[in-house]
């Protein structure tokens, strides 16, 4: 028995405003770290790359996902704010609507496919 | 007024095995162009990225979804099979249900979004 597919969603609202996986995991990773570069680590990110995230994801909404105190004592801390809790929400739950409108497709297309080796 | 965001969805059934817009775009443009060439050409793909990519999906699913007839006089045409169409219809099915299905979530999440410069 074959896991059942996975959906990787990214919505683009324009040409340098989109939101997928990535910037999802990341903002809960900060959430549950409380560190910017914590969360990049644990998704195997630079650091650098982890602070660009951020800020995109600062810049395209009216209010910041993520407030972060940079420099202090253990290198700053960073949290997840209440507009980032908001933007998390509804992707989790557009994914989560969108994967069981497309299940059913999803499962025609895995009926189609070749069993993978050592699979049953 | 800002356009509506548009969905990339990429289905993922296995370590090896996934299924997204530039794989639907590659077998639609075959289709039309009938031409694993010409189809890569039109992506800004190379000759050899468009065919890996034709070879993995024939290699994903039991039957191939792209014939070709390579090393003819015009170096070979391509042609989508049935099977093709098929994989093809069950994945523009999945994205229409997936997007009617997200976009409540994805009309919340654009509300909340800054208004890009030049746009009202």
């Amino acid at each position: 028995m074959s896991q059942p597919p996975r959906f990787r969603i990214r919505i683009v609202f324009g040409p340098d405003a989109m939101i997928g996986p990535g910037k999802a995991e990341l903002l809960e990773r900060i959430a549950a770290t409380g560190s910017i570069a914590g969360a990049g680590r644990e998704m195997g990110m630079s650091y650098k790359r982890a602070w660009q995230l951020v800020e995109t994801l600062n810049a395209m909404f009216r209010e910041p996902l993520v407030r972060s105190t940079r420099g202090g004592a253990r290198g700053g801390g960073a949290a997840v704010t209440e507009a980032g809790r908001a933007v998390l929400a509804e992707y989790r739950a557009l994914e989560a609507q969108a994967e069981a409108a497309g299940a059913p497709h999803a499962a025609r297309l895995q009926a189609m496919m070749r069993t993978a080796p050592g699979e049953t």
